[in-house]
């Protein structure tokens, strides 16, 4: 295997004897460059950026750093490259895999304050927002042009925070996942070298020209580089939508009418699968009345009287797999009202296991595994004892599976860890993947080596180490830095 | 900027002199491997391998090796690799910009005999093939299933040859290129390493785990290691197809019906731009009497209803834009009359020019900056005093201009590349691309530069020497070996 020189590099890190750290001299020296106001190291801003959704506990950063301009990221990056201080970027903290802990210290780069929406470009469909903008606020600018940002993971993530950990969500079936969307990176490299990963003021549809470093780093989990600003795709708002559910008496036929549907071409937004479980969280929370079995929410998307042809084709489709109590809507607030329940999932779970911490699976199978995955799922969570309320993605083959625990329950937290490692394990023997859109962060190191080999694990680690000599890009997320040095 | 050292290996190449040459013992050694019947340095098989559409003069490799597999491949790249042998992979030697010429002598792995199709899973919409399988040979072992794989580059490419280009074609606008379609691939790395991007066997329709190698070395044009099988997305074959065409009095008029047809959200499977001089190309070869203006040809795809639903609405548009002679069809027979023009373009501009070699251009731009573009190309044709047919996928805003030379004459030949360049700096100014699908091989490393930056430049190269730090795959494309040493 090609290897760079393991042993210099070792001697780099073990000469330096271990990370710089955040004394008051550096961050002096990065408030001269940011300003007072923009640096801190009060124990609450420290605790905050150290924290996302997940189990993982905090690891709080030395200090929190907001930048307001590229210029400050990089000039941030030269000042913690020549200390060999860990830089930890943080968008909007909803990430689900603990990667924005700072495992080894160093400086978090909380990007909220960079705020400008660079450019909106309504005929060529593309715009260009800074690391601060969210997906919410991308959509609220550009929705009276008759214009939006569809990938929807849910959270209110920020679109560069969703290129780091490559997201995606419900219509990723149609509209693809961040990789698919993403035209044109800004970054700061370890050295606080800028870059364009397809030049600057570039946004072609398509390209050939060179490597494509765009989509190495997206999905990078800020181990790369520090992503400041993103050119993305947008898309029309559809003329009419269709709303539509339907219960099944068993997962396998759910499931069956899914690849039913996608095989008829059907243009769907999106196709998602509550289980039982999940319906009667749902149920509970938001006063519903669905029946609690296995159910498809589905949506179509076109011209008028396109969607209703797509909603008959669907029901007929459902019936033929013994599906019940179709019902379909286009008016907004009915169709609000058929989703409810999809929309409130996590809340739901939340409040149905009050004062327990959730987390979620994200394991992504062929869909024709995707019953024998869901059942296995099922089966794992009887054994261990836990519930396992479900919703997932179909249309893709991914599905999330809700875990709760006492954060504090060192039994529960580890319970938790096996049964997502069992899981991943099945849908890799299913060819599928660990993690659909919520990345390895720290959870799952040790599934990415088992999911992609040595060959593949080798050539990541080659590609970190020649883009991270320091090692100083959000270490030990992705790949363990045992592995590195 | 970050750096690996240079000085080593520049050293490390200058110690080794120059490349190894491919002398009777080497031949020896892989004829061992492959078989006698699987290694040539006849003159005719060496020609032939050193030549693709481009106008880029043969450069022919010292041996064509013919692998039957991957140990194969590994086990003939371990020994170029202790050699120092450049390689060069080949699919079909279709390409448009000499990526398969030996510039520093070397062996030639034509792919051509891993022939077999490996796995189709037809409710998961995915299909494993060898690197010798053509699309053609895919579609045809598929089409019984009622599926297809889309991307359509025009010429009987292989999968894995598109891999390497980052190809697409005429229905990138619905489907997306390469990059959206490939889910995993089996690569051999300079050292023989095989690897599989997404690990082995895996096919999960998306995946968050680790950096994306398989969009690393998609497009990399076989710089970066060699592309022994693929595993790409099929698509159902769509119930129903309207085709359908329509003139305009300008550029402009045209391009500005596409916006609107786009800004409709409009499914369209197609949607490309003839000018007049490609029009009169096409009557004179097909025997057509279409009006010489230019022409938008489109294609719709969906349910029967849906697809007259969408013509009738296009129909609206291009009439609303002042298109003329505005007919669609449903009918198979009549479909391809339609488009026959469209289908014969390369061939009709080499019918009319008999002898002339041609060249394609491949500029990619935002969409609202195509007329003045194309305008643009117009003005530069009229200045060089040469014809300027073009074609375009302008739902991508990608278009080709076909220019035309005698290949032994070098002020010709200096000609189409002043042309090219000046298109494609142009291209660039407006955000564009200098190629949207047939990479930069030999004669854009110049405007890959201009294109990304110092910056993203570094980064590639960083990239290239690590993953091949004797830079024995396919030296010379798309980075200059100047600028790696």
């Amino acid at each position: 295997m090609l290897r760079l020189p393991t042993r210099t590099l070792r001697s780099t890190f073990r000469s330096l004897s271990s990370y710089g750290k955040v004394d008051d001299k550096i961050v002096s020296l990065i408030c001269n460059i940011v300003g007072p106001d923009n640096v801190t190291t009060s124990e609450s801003a420290r605790n905050l950026h150290g924290t996302d959704e997940s189990f993982h506990p905090t690891r709080a950063p030395e200090a929190v750093v907001t930048p307001l301009s590229t210029s400050h990221v990089s000039e941030v990056m030269k000042i913690c490259n020549s200390h060999r201080i860990p830089v930890i970027p943080f968008g909007t903290g909803t990430g689900f895999e603990g990667g924005v802990g700072a495992l080894y210290g160093g400086v978090c780069m909380a990007m909220h304050k960079m705020t400008e929406i660079v450019e909106v470009n309504q005929s060529d469909f593309d715009a260009t927002v800074r690391a601060g903008v969210t997906r919410h606020q991308l959509n609220d600018w550009i929705r009276a042009d008759g214009l939006h940002f569809p990938i929807d993971p849910g959270a209110g993530a920020s679109v560069c925070g969703m290129c780091s950990t490559s997201a995606s969500g419900t219509n990723a079936v149609r509209y693809g996942t961040m990789r698919e969307n993403v035209l044109n990176m800004e970054v700061v490299l370890a050295d606080g070298t800028v870059i364009h990963t397809a030049g600057e003021g570039r946004r072609p549809k398509k390209t050939s020209c060179g490597y494509n470093l765009t989509n190495l780093f997206v999905g990078s989990e800020g181990t790369l580089g520090v992503i400041t600003q993103a050119t993305v795709r947008l898309h029309g708002i559809p003329e009419a939508t269709a709303a539509a559910i339907s219960s099944f008496d068993s997962v396998q036929n759910a499931v069956d009418t899914v690849v039913m549907i996608l095989q008829c071409g059907l243009p769907l937004a999106r196709i998602e699968f509550l289980n039982s479980d999940m319906i009667s969280a749902c149920n509970k929370f938001s006063n519903l009345q669905l029946k609690e079995a296995p159910t498809l929410f589905l949506e179509f998307i076109g011209s008028p009287s396109g969607v209703e042809e797509q909603a008959m084709l669907a029901e007929e489709l459902c019936v033929g797999n013994g599906g019940e109590n179709f019902s379909w809507a286009t008016e907004h607030s009915e169709r609000e009202q058929l989703w409810k329940a999809r929309h409130n999932c996590w809340y739901a779970v939340k409040a149905t296991y009050p004062g327990k911490h959730a987390y979620s699976t994200d394991v992504v199978v062929p869909v024709s595994h995707l019953p024998e995955t869901v059942v296995f799922c099922h089966e794992l969570a009887g054994e261990m004892g836990v519930p396992a309320p479900i919703v997932g993605h179909v249309g893709d083959g991914n599905f999330h599976c809700f875990l709760l625990s006492n954060q504090d329950d060192e039994t529960e937290t580890l319970r938790i860890k096996d049964f997502s490692r069992k899981l991943a394990l099945k849908a890799q023997s299913f060819g599928g993947s660990c993690t659909g859109e919520h990345g390895i962060g720290l959870g799952k190191r040790e599934l990415l080596i088992e999911e992609v080999g040595t060959g593949a694990f080798e050539t990541m680690k080659i590609v970190k180490k020649s883009l991270d000599p320091l090692l100083i890009m959000n270490p030990g997320k992705v790949i363990d830095l045992d592995h590195l040095l």
